[in-house]
């Protein structure tokens, strides 16, 4: 049925305006500031450094168990004197200050309660009991309810469990009481005599703690095995479940779970299941034609609940971080228009969709009420709902107006509540919120009720022009990261399936070396297998013996010769090329390491990427450092300072960034003018024929680049020890590194030129949970970073090192949810462990992981692995761990994690640095102090306050340790390049008979 | 007496107008666009570029002999498409460009023979007979004349021979010619009745070789030897001699020379002795002023010529690229004014003092006239002089008016013809050129006639408010040179004078080490004796065994510990400080390099200078390096990117830059963040001594630099192995060097850092002669690069390259000044050549003299050298040496110079970079072509295009070599402190909960 626009702007405008009229005078109580929270909201609105400040403690506010934790994190949050710090806050301290004293503690504990007090707002209560309580009351009010569940982000499936335990308490409570209820404005059953009085929220991805959009068949299954007990519950009341949306992450698995939960043969017959869609992501307009559309082929009645969604922020940082496309609306006007355009949508199909829309937009409720008149929607068949604690004025107005309104009620405790109470402030502070227009700035009716197109045709006019991308020397866009992958889109998760299809197609072949751009064979060669299945061989790849590593080298000396003299642009191009050919391939290249090293798709897939920026960064960085530069400025000399690079590199590559590492370290010596002879890992010589491939589609000239994968044992010394290598850059262990760098420094007989060795090595990395820190986080952080490709990463976790106060919930927490990963092969997407990398790996860390168990304490060891042949090695988690403990000091290269207590921050640092790498690290705190005492005296290379120790991207986390992590400067950072060419300057006298040209930039006189 | 200025000046107005009425219509014939002058004259003015190439290419025409030659230049310089070239260069080439074919080889001709007609148009002959008959025809149209011989730069005694003959074979034929002479303008002996009818110029500089300002005494004396001959043939045939200035550096010795010559007892009584002095220079009125109470004292009238000056830019230039303050007035007007003011002031000392007013402008014209009027000077008491081939309106003008005009006119060789001829051509086309405007432009007369006090006013107000210097950041203002000294300044003549006798005055003092701020003596001692004369002590210095290398090594580490978190800026502020301080003291500290090492004053003040230029750059760079550098900009994500020092640094001096080198390493180290042990030369430990007292006095924390003389047979290796030894910088010969590189890669029980080795070796530089080179400037940088501080600097030219045709004439010039060097204690500033350093250098470079003179001819082999005990070695140089000879590829450190022939350029560079060292190099050569080839392919760490191979500056000329030259980056260069640091990386996640502070560079939604 159409609508006449025209016609109904003028309705909508005035039914908005009878609207406020009907609250006239009446405001929410946050932004009441006779209220300690009404006078924190108006700070935070006026001063963005105290909301940050504010928020952040708000955030932490529950870890502070003690009273001195407490005082001291107000101190830090707001003790410096420049801040600008509202009375409210300083109420009482006078020139104390905050921290000290007994008066201080009474003012700080006021300043706990208050917060708590305001958090208690938006929470219907912290027990059952209380909850039912309120409910009761909301109900006595005329309002309907909608209970949801708070929870911390469930890391484990037990934590899963305790929260669908959580689920049937309150339903249980619920159930004991609703029997009494009457129904509101109706008789019987059901309120509004259509609508079950009990109504539930769930989170999907609460009740699986393995879901991920890789694995969207996993999760989903995952997910249903704990939602569907609960609506059958449900169900058995009599009640209403909606399934909430989150991030963007869940929604494909969260629209299937809906579609299966519904049209399950034992529920096709119970109407009152519905689901949320999120009216600011670009997609939904889409998904909800779609769900309309599956509903009437599957002939089912719905309900959509249409929100303008709360995660605006991380979802864009999200994308900005990863390189995506923003998935949301960037003018708040946009998901207005959107909401007027799918809530028309859903009335539309009222006969087969219920609708509820939940806003605090008084236009958008004005444009859902008179879209519901012209179209002749009947009452029954949608509602309002509003969040608890939250718009009162708007919630009387909806009574009034609409009588069927529900509020939204969060139950649970304070920990999640805060959580809960921090995305509620963001959204109440945020410029662009209506509640804060309308009722902490009175903004102009016309304005607030204005038809969100024309707002969105007036701050489009208002806008600059979008800068585009930003552009460096010679005409190319500045480095940005290539785009992580996106495992929501379902392309990509065939890309990836299909890729390793076509790769398991080529096992067996044989792989020849290269040299000077001509295959050479040789009889010995080194079968290359699946890690996952030793049987499965992979490749058969032929060995360099001294002969050839010496043909390589005279090839490359002579191709050097003429490659340096190359303009930087053109060697930079060659990358540039590269990089395109990698971009193309991706699928294929990351399919190739998930079975050559047993990588998970998504490490792969990194890899892939890590590879490309290389190649994308270092030819700018030339670029960069191609330009002679100017020395001095004095007229009648014009000095110039340049680079040429050093002659013949020899890279020696690692099997864990079998593409990546070898890439980078191949491209800077190949842009910075050398000529390359590379030796692969014998573990990935089949991605490293890869690079070659992909280096001679470029249009690399033949010699500058020369694949030589070869024993170790056989050529290693010819390679390392020949007078003409100038250059070795080498990653992998400290005792190769080693090994390389003094026999590198010995000058052979003929040599013209100290060696240069550029060593990347190991690392033993910390990372330090602090007793505020956040545990969702910290945890997800620790796991990943230990266990992501089977901790078989030099930037890998292998200690982590708990304050005490902490200890115990973090470490009961981490070692369940260790035990809830998934281990099997790398190419199933549903496990998140997979295979070590081959046999030797296999035994050599399984003596480390007795080691760890005879020093240490075994809190997890998981036995639970496949025994199929494959190279698996059980995950294992040892506590009791100490400074000089073995297993605290080497290198493991495997799922070997090991924990230690600290008393406090400095004794955590002194344990972080005490062994004899520096190469990453990390804390997970909330205290701004110890992050500052971190980035000063937690000395690694890289560093990472409150994210994981590993996923290091080229530029934006260069990366490369010291002490005995590595010989050199960062890879992927501004200096690194400098390592493979040596500094030229050329000082022309200008001067002739005592003539000098005026030169630009000549310091000439004034 | 004195003038009325108001009723002056309508009269100067006036008479210019007049002047200008008397020969309007007329033009100077070099404006002629009639002819090819005049076109070329005008492309210049219109063009800049054109006008540098076609300068240049004037410039180097004498040396283009062959025809093969010309062409190759015509097309190197002209023969670029792109350029601006006036068809009268391309007239008839057509199509076919230039330098190829029978046609462009008779277009060639054409070009050459059109410059010599131009140069010829200055010039008053080539041969003296030519010369006496020009001067003939000038006297007919009633010009007086005065001659001037042209000559290259002598730079040897031989040429000044040479020199003097000249000037006595035009005497003689113009002797043999002036008695038939009518007087001009009156009879008798005299013209006008009271000049002399033979007039000659003479430049002091041509007459001594040796000549130079820190010398006075001995520079007088050379030129007096030669000069007064002359004087006293010019007397005998009843002449004049004008004594003239040229470079400043020159302007002391020419006025002393003056006075001696006036008032010598024989001379006295002649009076037709006059000076030049030029009105540009800054210094010029009070020299003036000096010379006429001279001459009042002395009772002796003397006579002065007025010139504006025609160095205007080399004198510039040298000042910008010393640091000097400007000597010359730097507006136009202000150089007219000053001669309108010491014009008066001589024409008011009229009774004592002739005057020759020289110049082209009429406004000075009708100044002198009109003072003289105005201040009733006679006629006789003042005279004009314009330049011979120019301006011959005025000359006309000048004759109308004042009769008494005399030419200036430059006879002799068409090579420094064409020098003589390029500096004509600037002065014609420079802007502010009197003639250009007049007759080129047409300026308003008013214009051209105005008070230049008004010009200069106006001008003035015009110009933007001077920029002061430059700031960089902190609040420091950027980097620039230590202005070198100025020996023309008596100051600093006395200055190291009495710095030499207070430094003796300490002799044979003891030295203890200093070791973590306390000063420990030890048993051992070693004496540092001066080595002019061994058996002067200079100190007795303690030395270090192990056990104070380990005390020093653990006490570094103790205070590296604290000194790496002290702010940048903190400690880039004590090398600030250090750097006052050898400001302070830097004649002491010169003198004692002169009496330890046994260098030049001059080399052991700009050693000095290095010193601070050192510390006030690697302050300001760690300034800059010391602020965190955001990485990326994604949202929810600040990445921090700085570095921190490596810990304890062993820094390993040498003795030949002992303050320079080892101030750089250590201050690099320091204010990095490392504690420094520093080894000095047991050669200059007495210099080492004082680094360490500057840094105490600085205030830098004790330990952080401890001073530690030893002998490295004792305790070398203890210093090197150290495992707490993170960096080791060293400077010295190769084969230390590399032990110390190989000693180093061995990572020792207990150590946690791969050491870095930063080592500055040897060189073998070479030095090219292209067959177009200016020979001048080519010896005299060849000389000062090979054998200034007797060759012991690892930038020394040891090797010269000569292309075959200019072989012959450049080695006998080379030969014949090496002669001309004199040697003897470098106390003595008078000696170009002091001892080497010590018993043990003297030995060594022996073996090499015999070597030397072994395998090659010996060209020059000094052995009138002090045998007084001294260390002194023959200077030697060799010729026919060859690429594999060891002379040719081991460097010597010593006054030992290789000569090899080269057949083309290709061969020259393929014998310079035959070597394993690729320190500095350098070649002269006026191809554009060769230079850009040397500029690639020239393959040496430090190369200077027509510039001597040593002398490098910090910063503008950071320096340091590759191959086995040099381990690490350029010292004095950018990337020079990224050596002594590790970067480390602090990426912050910013995100909680979901909320992200936007912080400032965020790519966030546009």
């Amino acid at each position: 049925m159409a609508i006449d626009a025209s016609a109904l702007e003028p309705k909508i405008i005035a039914r908005g305006k009878e609207f406020f009229q009907s609250i006239a005078g009446e405001a929410p109580s946050i932004f009441n500031k006779g209220w300690w929270t009404g006078k924190v909201m108006d700070w935070a609105m006026q001063n963005e450094d105290f909301k940050v400040q504010m928020f952040r403690f708000v955030d932490v506010l529950p870890y502070l168990t003690t009273s001195e934790s407490l005082s001291r994190h107000i101190e830090e949050y707001f003790g410096d004197k420049d801040a600008n710090i509202p009375d409210v806050l300083k109420w009482g301290a006078g020139k104390t200050g905050f921290g000290g004293g007994l008066v201080a503690m009474v003012l700080n504990k006021a300043i706990r309660s208050n917060i708590e007090g305001m958090a208690r707002q938006f929470i219907i209560g912290e027990k059952a009991s209380e909850a039912v309580k309120g409910i009761r009351q909301l109900r006595k009010d005329g309002f309907g309810f909608i209970i949801d569940l708070l929870g911390e982000a469930p890391l484990n499936e037990k934590e899963c469990d305790e929260y669908y335990d959580g689920y049937m308490e309150i339903l249980n409570a619920i159930q004991a009481e609703c029997k009494k209820w009457d129904a509101l404005d109706a008789t019987g059953d059901l309120d509004w005599g259509t609508s079950p009085k009990v109504n539930v929220a769930v989170k999907p991805s609460a009740f699986f703690s393995q879901a991920k959009p890789v694995d969207l068949e996993g999760s989903v299954e995952g997910i249903y095995r704990r939602v569907e007990p609960i609506y059958r519950k449900i169900k058995e009341m009599g009640g209403f479940m909606c399934i909430d949306v989150e991030q963007l992450k869940y929604r494909e698995m969260t629209i299937e779970l809906y579609k299966r939960l519904r049209s399950a043969p034992e529920h096709r017959d119970y109407p009152h299941l519905g689901i949320v869609y999120q009216c600011y992501l670009k997609s939904t307009e889409s998904d909800v034609a779609e769900l309309l559309s599956w509903a009437r082929k599957e002939n089912l009645p719905i309900s959509i609940r249409l929100v303008k969604g709360a995660y605006w922020d991380s979802e864009t940082v999200l994308a900005k971080q990863n390189g995506w496309d923003i998935p949301v609306w960037t003018i708040k006007a946009e998901s207005d228009m959107a909401h007027e355009r799918i809530s028309r949508m859903i009335l539309q199909n009222h006969d087969i969709c219920h609708f509820a829309c939940a806003s605090h937009n008084i236009r958008t409720i004005s444009n859902v009420i008179e879209t519901a008149k012209a179209l002749n929607v009947p009452d029954s068949r949608y509602e309002f709902q509003v969040l608890y604690g939250m718009a009162e004025p708007v919630r009387k107005g909806l009574r009034n107006v609409a009588k069927r309104v529900r509020l939204y009620c969060p139950y649970g405790d304070l920990i999640p509540g805060m959580a809960y109470l921090v995305r509620r402030l963001l959204e109440n502070t945020a410029n662009e919120s209506f509640l804060r227009q309308s009722f902490a700035e009175g903004a102009e009716l016309e304005r607030l009720l204005e038809n969100p197109e024309a707002t969105y045709k007036r701050e489009l006019a208002a806008k600059k022009a979008p800068a585009g991308r930003k552009m460096g020397p010679a005409g190319y866009p500045v480095f940005t990261n290539e785009p992580g992958v996106d495992f929501t889109i379902p392309a990509a998760r065939a890309g990836m399936k299909n890729a390793l299809e076509k790769v398991r197609r080529d096992f067996g072949k044989t792989y020849p070396l290269i040299i000077g751009g001509k295959e050479v064979k040789t009889s010995d060669t080194l079968n290359s297998y699946n890690p996952a299945n030793p049987s499965e061989i992979v490749g058969a790849v032929c060995q360099a013996g001294v002969k050839e590593t010496q043909d390589a080298l005279a090839l490359a000396r002579k191709a050097y010769l003429e490659w340096r003299d190359v303009e930087p642009l053109e060697r930079a191009k060659v990358l540039f090329k590269a990089a395109s050919i990698m971009r193309r391939d991706t699928y294929e290249l990351s399919a190739l390491q998930v079975l050559e090293v047993g990588k998970q798709w998504d490490q792969a897939y990194g890899d892939i990427g890590e590879a490309i920026d290389f190649l994308e960064y270092y030819g700018r960085e030339m670029i960069r450092l191609g330009s002679p530069r100017r020395m001095g400025n004095a007229p009648g000399e014009m000095n110039q300072y340049f680079y040429q690079g050093k002659g013949v590199t020899a890279v020696i590559g690692p099997w864990n960034f079998p593409l990546a590492i070898s890439a980078g370290m191949c491209a800077a010596a190949i842009v910075c003018g050398n000529a390359v002879v590379y030796k692969p890992s014998g573990l990935s010589s089949v991605v490293g024929y890869g690079l070659a491939r992909i280096f001679k589609e470029a249009g690399l000239p033949d010699g500058v680049f020369s694949y030589l994968p070869g024993r170790g044992s056989v050529m290693g010394d010819a390679l390392v020890e020949h007078p003409d290598v100038s250059v070795i850059a080498f990653t992998g262990s400290m005792e190769v590194g080693l090994r390389i760098q003094e026999k590198a420094a010995k000058v052979q007989p003929g040599q013209v030129q100290c060696k240069k060795v550029i060593a990347e090595m190991g690392g033993k990395n910390a990372i330090i949970i602090d007793d505020d820190a956040d545990l969702d986080e910290a945890i997800t952080g620790v796991l990943y970073s230990a266990f992501a490709f089977q901790g078989q990463k030099c930037s890998a976790c292998s200690r982590v090192i708990v304050l005490d106060p902490i200890y115990d919930r973090f470490v009961s927490r981490l070692a369940e949810a260790a035990k809830s990963i998934k281990i099997g092969p790398s190419e199933d997407p549903s496990n998140a462990m997979g295979p070590v990398v081959d046999k030797a790996a296999q035994a050599s860390i399984m003596k480390y992981v007795d080691l760890a168990c005879s020093e240490g304490k075994v809190l997890v060891k998981r036995t639970d692995i496949p025994a199929d042949g494959g190279c698996y090695v059980p995950l294992t988690i040892v506590e009791n761990i100490t400074k000089s403990m073995r297993i605290a000091q080497e290198e493991v290269f495997g799922p070997v994690l090991a924990i230690m207590r600290a008393k406090n921050i400095d004794e955590a640092l002194d344990i972080a640095n005490s062994t004899r790498f520096a190469l990453t690290g990390a804390i997970y705190s909330r205290s701004p102090k110890h992050l500052e005492k971190a980035r000063k005296e937690f000395r690694v290379g890289n560093l990472y306050l409150n994210k994981g120790s590993t996923g290091a991207m080229v530029e934006r986390h260069a990366f490369g340790g010291f002490n005995m992590s590595g010989v050199g400067s960062k890879s992927g950072g501004p200096d690194y390049l400098l390592q493979f060419m040596d500094p030229r300057l050329v000082s022309e006298n200008t001067i002739r008979r005592g003539f000098a040209p005026v030169e630009e930039g000549d310091d000439w006189v004034e």
